[in-house]
This record gives C-alpha cells, structure tokens and sequence, in this order.
C-alpha cells in the first residue's frame, strides 16, 4: 500500500519535513496549510520539490468551517474554496480535506450539510479536485463516522466522498465495523494517528498527544482491517499532532513514523518483512572509556576477571558466570567519557535479525573490518546503541569470541576477588538506557518491532529535579531486559547515567565481596530502612544486614527483589540484583531514593 | 495566618527545599514521605534544621490505604502506623495526614471506616499525633469532603479531625458551601492548590497540573472563605504536584508559591498589603548592547532621533512621539548582545509601586547610585527584566529624564528620516518577552498581582520546532501591554527573541520610511498573501501593498491589525503596529508565519 505523512507531523520548515519524508521511504505527503503559507516556495515549486524527491501530495486541508451553515456564510466559504481550489492546482492536489463543522452557526440538519457539501463538490469538480468530508471528534453536529458518511451517501455526488481518521473515530469509542459497509471507492482518504489512552478533553488529547500507529493504545490495525474490507485503495496517511514530535528531529521522526507504518502493514499481512528474531540472550555489554583503570577497577572489584584481549583492538573481555562485559578504549565515535556504546544479543538468527532491522529501516552498521573479525551483523538503535546480533558458541557461525584471545587470569585485584568459590555474578540481569527526549515512543516501537521484545507499562519515577518516564521491554523468559528511561524534558545531567545491572544468587554476598575487594557502593540513607521496617517484617539481622550494606529491596506478587548500586563511572553505574521467586520488576519503587543518592554523592 | 509549603512542591534534596520555603518566609513546611526516605538526615536532624530555619513541621504524610479495610489488613496498617509515628515523634510532627483508601479490598461502609480512624486516632494520642482524615477525589468509596467529615464526626474522636484539599473539592466541582458547617476545631488542616480547567483524569490532573492558588482556573479563595467560617486556624498549606516546577528551581518556586498564598490572603482581607498601583503607560525601553552601531541604525530607519544622553552613564534616549528607547552600552549584568533589559513604567505613585512589588516579594534592585541620578523605584520581574516606576515630567517626582541631556539633534541617518512630518511612531504598543521555561504561571501570576495587570487567556502559537505558549497582560486602557511567551520545552534558540512593538497610525507609511532609510524587514511569504485575498477582501491595491512590504493583517469583531517586522539585533526585533477600531489581538494568527520566517533568515 502507498504510504503517506501530513507535513504537520515533522517539524521544521516545508521543505526540511519533504525531504524528511521522503528519505524515510514515504510515497506521498498531506501538506498542512501552514506550512505552506509559511514557505517561500510557490506551490509550483513545492509541487517540483515534491516531485523531485518522489512524493505525491495526497492531501491539502485548507478549509474549516465550511458546511451546515447559513446561506451567506456558504457563499464566503465558497469564495474562499475558490482560491483554495486554484492554490490546490498550483500544488498539483487532487483531494481536499473538509472537516465537519465546529462554527457556533453551523446548523443541525444533514439535508443542509448534503446541500452545500454537493455545491461544493461542483466547485470542485471545476479544478479536478475530490472532496474528502470527515467527522471531526468534536465536530458540533457532525462528529461520527457513520453520520458523515449518510451525508456523504444522501449528497451522492462523484467528487464527493468520505475521509476516516483513526483518532476521530477511536477517541470516541466508536465501533469501526460498519466502515466495512462504506463502498470502497467513496473512502476518498485515510489518515492514522495512534494516542495513548487518556481520559481528557478530545480536542486537547488529538493536538497535543496523538503518536504513531503502534505507540499508543488504540487498535489501529484493527480499524484497517475494517477499511481495507470496504475496498480502501488510497495510501495510508499519518496524520499526528504531537508536542514532543513537533520539537524533534524531522529525520528521525520521518523514519520512526515510516517504521510503525511498515509495522502495522506487516500485522495486516499486507507487506511481508522478515520475521523477528528474539533474542535469547545478552551476550556482552560494551563500555567505552578513555580510560580503562577505573572502570577496569570497579568490574574487577564486581568479581570479573580480564579473560580476554581482542587480537586487532584496544577491547579487553572482562567475564564473570555468563556476564560478559567488553572495555574498549579505543576512539569513541559518539560519547564523552566513559559510555555504555553497544550490546551484544545472542540471537538463533543473526542475518535474519539484522535482516528484518534494515527492514524496519535501523541504520545497519558496517561489519567489523579487520580480516581476523567476525563479521557481526549489527544495527543502531535510536538512541545510537549499537546493537550486535551475536551467536556466540556456535561454530557454524561467525563468533565475535573467536576474535578474542586469552590472556593469563591476571588481574589488578587481589586473586581472591574472582578465584572464590562463593556466590558470584551469574549474567546481566537488565540494561538501562537513557533515551534522547524525543525518542521515548520511537524507542520502545524500536525495541518491540525490530527486536522482538515485549514492553511493560511506562513508570513515572520521581527524581529530585524532574521526572523521569521508564518502560522495560523483555524477551519471553527475562533472559534479556532491558530498561528504557528518560527525563520530562532535556536536561545535561550526568546523574541520569546508563547501567548495567549483574544478576546474582546472593545479594548479601556480592555486594560484601565488592566491599572487600575495594569498591564502593552507592550509600543509602538510614531512613530508607526505617520505612522498609514499616512496610514489611523481615528476619532477625536482615534489614541490618542491608542497611549496613545500602541494599535497597521490594516485594510483589511474583517474589522479592534486592539490589545495590556502585558508584558512577563517566556515565555508567553497575547494579547488583538477586530476583527471588519470578519478581518482574526494576526497583521502581526504590528509584527515587537511588536517584536522590546519586545527586548528593555526585554519582 | 500562618503559610506553609509541602516539600513536594519544590525541587531538590530535602534541605534546599527547606531552605528555599523558609527563605521566602513560609513559617512552616508538610513533609512528603520520599523526600525523607532519601535524605541523609535523621529525623531529629530534621527536625533541628527546621527550627533553625524557622520552619515548624506541620504535617506528615506517610499512609496509604489505611481504612475500612479487613481485619489483618488493618492489622498490617496499625503496625506501619506504629512506625510512622515514631518517626513522627522523632520528626516533632503532631498532624498526621490520612487519605481516603484507594485499595481494591477497601469497602463501601462508613461505620467500619469511622472504627478504624478511630482505632487509628486511639493509637496516635499515643504518640500526641492528630490524625487529619482527608477524601482524594478519586476514593473508592469515600472521595467527597462531606462524606469524609460525616465519617470523622462519626468516629468522635478528639485525636480525629478532617483534613481539606482545595484541589480534591474543586476538581470535583462539589460545592465548598456546606465546609462553613464543619466545627472549626475539626478541620485539622487546610491543604491548597489551583488548578488550569482541563478535562481529564482527575488522578492524572491532580499528579502533573496542580499550580499555585492565582494560577488556575479554581476558585480558591471562595473556598478558603468557607473554611475560615467554620472557624479554622491553622495554616494554609500549599501542596502542589506540578512537572514543572518538579524541574524549576527551589529558591524561585518558593517565592512564587508564598507570592500566591499573599495575593490570595489579599483577596480575603486576611492581610493588609500596600495597594496596586497600576501602571498608566511605558516610559522606555531599555535595550544593553555591546555595539550601539546595530540597534541605532534600526532606531533611527524607524524615525526614533537620539534626543538626549545619560548625564552620567552610556546610555543614549532615542524618542520618537510617546515611544522612547534607552540604548545602554555599560557593562550588562544578565544577558549577552543585544537585549531588552529594562521596562519603565509610568506610575501614578511610583513609591508605592515599589512597595507593593517589595510586599509581593519581588527583588528591591538598588536606586541607581549616582548623585545626580533620580532616585528610580525599580524591581526585577520573574525573568530578570528591570521594572521602573516611572513619573515623567512630574515636577514633585525624581524624573529619568532629567538624568538626560539634550543632544544636538545629529543622527546616523539622513534628517528626513525623522524630521519628516509624515506619520510616525506615536508610542510602544507592546513589549513581547520571553519567559524561562520553568516560570510562565509565575510571570503572569507576577505582572497580575505586582503591577495589577489584567491577564487574557494563553494560546498555542505553532513555531516550526516547537509549540509556545502566549500570554498577554495589560492595564485596562491597553497603554500597557506586556505579551509573556515561552517554549513547550527549554531550547537554545536566538530566534526566540524579545521584541518591542511600536504603535503607528499608518503602518504603511511607516513600513515605507523604514525601508527608504536603508532598514530590513522581515521578508513575508508570497504563500501568505494568497491566503489573505481568500480569507478577507480588501480595496483595490490594498492586497499588493501589503505584499511588497511584508506587511501582515489581522481583523476581528473589534477591528483590525496590520504589523510588520524588523530584522533581529542580537535577540531583540522590533515590529510595526497599526491597531485599528479598538483590535485588542497581537497577531497570534500570523505568528507561525512570523517565526517561520525568522527560522529562515536566521532572525
């Protein structure tokens, strides 16, 4: 199917959102009036420009207000069709978006609307244009889309049909089924937008929250099944209004919009893309540092040991149980400091995991280069982590663990720190990645469609100096997890590091043995433990044990969670976490107090 | 009264919050559990700091959940209660804040609810606590302060009494009348906040839009005024759940917050503040700059003569009709380049403006220092701008002007361009500043209350990388306008400027000189001009006129609008404005045009 995007859903001016549009793969885009007004091209030259970058323009929507009104405000409303109209031919648009009417004078009679709206349409009809006639959610009589559709049906004129919107008729609740009856060749339009399910006014909700189609609550998919029933043929448009979009990046946001399009498409099963591929596992996480000592100290202090060494690059293979952590101090290319840059996933089909991202339009990156490397399929996730596809162990495939060579078991701690026998550091439990503002949505539709990952509810957190929002996406069996979080609005804040939190049998234990070996723990404020007295009963010396230690600990149906935290290096911390019982959750519950302890100790 | 301020309401760890409430005078603070969970001070320290602060610590809010629960449920709760109020008593907090339950298990049956208060109360004599008994609007049973108040009376216990929320009562539109009834000495406690009208979830309402009483829609004092009738005399409490000043800075915030519980105990004749003076018309605007050259050469294509110079200082007075512009090339304290600094307002009582700004806790700036300066009455807004009160050409008042020497009339520009009779510049129409993210319902709660602006409704303004929010105040003759703007989030951005619109009666005329003096008007799409000939017809001509100078227009049922832009100097532009048949708008309809442009010529 032909895919669509209104200009109003990009920001920048006129000609940044076309070109946005179009390197994102869209074949056609609605251009929203103001931004034409405000472009200094002529609407032949948009109509080049679009033609230029293969885009049709689908859709121009330059008139409110227009029907079910009194005669003399008809005639005015037709005057201005006129010039809308020549302005359309200029641009090269053949369809016309006219919304039901909202005027204070709009009267409640469909016979009326039909009237008029058929007039309109032989004005139309003078400059081969098509009339598009939606009902708008908060239209003042017209405000569903079977009642605009019985106006459009009684007007029965050619240039005359139907536009459906998916926010329109879902914010309403309205059932889509009957859309199906609509004969096909009179859906003239279909716009998209998705939109988090929230209880507020319908017009505030439409201009401020819409999202992509797969980034909300409402079932999109479903409502064009419904359509595509009736006999729809026309693109399928994004139409969303979105404060935080609107402050984004247009590329990325094109892309990002193009990616739900193809995701829902695949879900009609009317555009096959490769399958996902889970993954089935963390195979490493990379940090890059400038400096590996301190870094270096607090992995050696956790437990790790130095097992490896690349045999082309300054990475070293830190390993403890199945947590594998690589330090490379080679050039970074995106962070300051010291940065979690890249995660290795195991996954039971690399190329087809790489395969279906480029599919979804995650920008591939180049294999590694150097001869003696695996040749790791890998992409970039929105927030620029670069993501490895990784078949570790399997020797029929390439094995980025080949390209590692041992090194003796010498390690800046003391032997005893990583040779003990108690209870060590199994595997990586979670990831935490602080998202660019913008990409909240993006990240979680990324993670979700690309990967294959499932997305918990969105948390809000409250740290000391703003908000936070944080969602968790996971493979079936919490082999991988990983943490999505960002803040209310930008802010430079080191506090908001990434982390890598290491899962263990015992809590207690690791966190003693990294005390031991030198390292130090995020300390967690006596009161804290006065609340969990409150809150909970727990065995004689346990809560002493975790005050002593800082352990922070929560409960749910499912079991307990204990976790502590390290001290901040650069930008990433290290978590210890001991799940008991199938807990699910992140310590949500106890970030506030993590986050207001990193701000009084620096990190 | 007595003021006081949940700590929730403010940014940062526990003791900036403390220290910010008690330097802008709250005498006393309600403690949000979290923020002492995370604090390294003990409760006694807190405690400590408070008084040394001179803050009391009127209440603690560590319950959830806690009535009309079963048995061991409620066995549970008095357990965590036993806790808490030990901490209480550590923390020398005597009122303890129970919400109505919002557990699944809660049940619908008052008798078994007023038991357990009671039970709960009996426990709490214990410990000398006061349990105040309060309905979220979103209760599962009990969610309306008349049903809470029957349970308490009920209970019949002296260590029980209701606590009262402005936001749960009026979010809910229950009418407060029936609060007059409840015996004063039952009502334990007073909790404030207002709101912005919005419909929506009311949890989510209440957790992210609560402002300052002032700042919404609410109408607090009405409710107040109940609540003193019945005969309370506790404090009033702010307790504000708000995104944005979650990110705002405390010491700011603070004073904000004692600034709305000022203006609303004004308004109940509770205390006695110096009255409003409000202004009668702009005296100057004040531009800094680095380099007079730029502004000057604007200044003087406009028509303004450089009249006079500072006796003592480097500043220059241009003056065109009533508009007079002060361009200052001394040190600037606050803003880099070019930049609108300072605001002098015509005051009836300049003295007593100053005092009522003074009483209202804006910063007192220091009478300028030179002893041949008049002695100015000056304080800064919210954003750093320097407000003047002004007496021109008052003989009994110290006079700005006579700190100026008249200069020969010798300009840049050739003579014509200010000497020449045709119409001019007759004065300042508006000045559009722009307002730091965090403190838009502060500035507007400021120029209202400071200066006894009136305020008109905000509107979205669609800025191609972002929405903005606008605000007008103004006094009622409209001689003094003052738009408040800001972005949807913080940005780094030079084309969001501050302007000063100048009136004229003949914009064209204007618009003409301008450019025949060698200055540069913001270029105006061709785009837009089509869409006026469809929106308005005008006289012959009138439509190409506009088009050749980038002339926008505007008309509503008071009349109509034609304005024009210069180029931006540093972060300052200027506009041209012709008001016609008492048009009370700024052009909000053109803005995205206006900002689109700018976008595209780098200001």
């Amino acid at each position: 199917m032909r895919t669509a995007i209104a200009t109003v859903s990009l920001s920048g001016t006129l000609t940044e959102k076309l070109t946005a549009a179009s390197r994102a793969g869209f074949d056609g885009v609605e251009i929203f009036e103001n931004d034409l007004l405000a472009s200094r091209l002529a609407p032949e030259e948009v109509r080049e420009r679009c033609a230029d970058l293969g885009l049709s323009i689908d859709l121009y929507q330059p008139m409110r207000d227009m029907e079910a009104v009194p005669e003399e405000e008809f005639s005015r409303n037709l005057r201005r069709a006129r010039h809308k109209f020549e302005v359309m031919r200029r641009l090269g648009a053949d369809t016309v978006l006219v919304c039901s009417s909202v005027h204070a004078a709009a009267v409640d009679d469909d016979a009326l609307a039909a009237r008029q709206l058929s007039q309109l349409a032989d004005l139309a009809e003078e400059f081969g244009i098509r009339v598009a006639y939606e009902a708008l959610a908060w239209g003042r009589h017209v405000s569903t889309y079977d009642r605009a559709w019985r106006i459009v049906e009684a007007a029965d004129h050619p240039a005359l049909g139907t536009c459906l919107d998916s926010f329109h008729i879902l914010s309403r609740g309205s059932d889509p089924k009957a859309i199906a009856d609509i004969p096909g060749e009179k859906i003239f339009f279909l716009q998209l937008a998705d939109a988090p399910l929230l209880a507020m006014d319908v017009l505030q909700w439409s201009r401020h929250y819409r999202c992509f189609p797969g980034q909300g609550g409402f079932d999109v998919a479903g409502l064009v099944r419904h359509v595509l029933r009736a006999g729809y043929d026309g693109p399928l448009s994004l139409e969303v209004f979105n404060d935080v979009f609107r402050q984004a990046e247009a590329g990325p946001a094109a892309v990002d919009a193009h990616r739900s399009l193809l995701v829902l498409q695949e879900s009609l099963g009317s555009v096959e893309l490769p399958g996902p591929v889970v993954p089935t596992g963390v195979a490493f996480a990379e940090l890059v540092t400038p400096d590996a000592e301190p870094v270096s100290e607090v992995l050696g202090a956790l437990g790790f040991a130095r097992t490896a060494r690349h045999r082309s690059k300054p990475v070293d293979l830190w390993e403890q149980g199945e947590a594998r952590v690589l330090v490379n101090t080679g050039p970074a290319v995106r962070r300051e400091g010291t940065g979690l840059a890249a995660i290795g996933l195991e996954s039971p089909d690399p190329a087809g995991a790489a395969r279906r991202a480029e599919a979804l339009l995650a920008p591939v990156l180049p294999r590694r280069r150097a001869t003696t490397d695996a040749p790791l399929d890998a992409v970039a996730a929105p927030d620029g982590t670069e993501l490895f596809f990784c078949a570790t162990g399997r020797p029929e495939l390439p094995d980025w663990r080949r390209d590692f060579e041992d090194v003796a078991h010498v390690s800046h701690v003391a032997d005893t720190a990583y040779v003990a026998a108690e209870p060590g550091v199994r595997r990586i439990d979670h990831l935490a990645l602080v998202q660019p503002w913008h990409q909240f949505d993006e990240a979680a539709l990324f993670h979700r469609s690309v990967l294959g990952l499932a997305a918990q509810e969105s948390v809000d957190v409250a740290d000391p100096y703003g908000l936070l929002r944080s969602r968790a996406v996971a493979n079936g069996d919490g082999s991988v997890r990983i943490v999505l979080c960002v803040g209310a609005a930008p802010r430079d804040d080191t506090v908001h590091a990434q982390h890598i939190a290491l899962a263990t049998d015992d809590v207690v234990a690791a966190a003693r043995r990294f005390l031991a070996a030198g390292g130090r723990l995020l300390p967690i404020p006596a009161n804290y433990y006065d609340d969990l007295a409150a809150r909970f009963e727990f065995a004689d010396g346990e809560l002493e044990t975790y005050r002593e230690l800082g352990i922070l600990y929560d409960r749910d149906a499912h079991g307990e969670f204990r976790h502590c935290y390290t001290r901040t290096v650069g930008r990433v911390f290290f978590e210890l976490v001991q799940r008991d019982g199938g807990h699910r959750g992140y310590g949500a519950q106890n970030a506030p107090v993590r986050l207001a302890a990193q701000h009084l100790t620096g990190g």
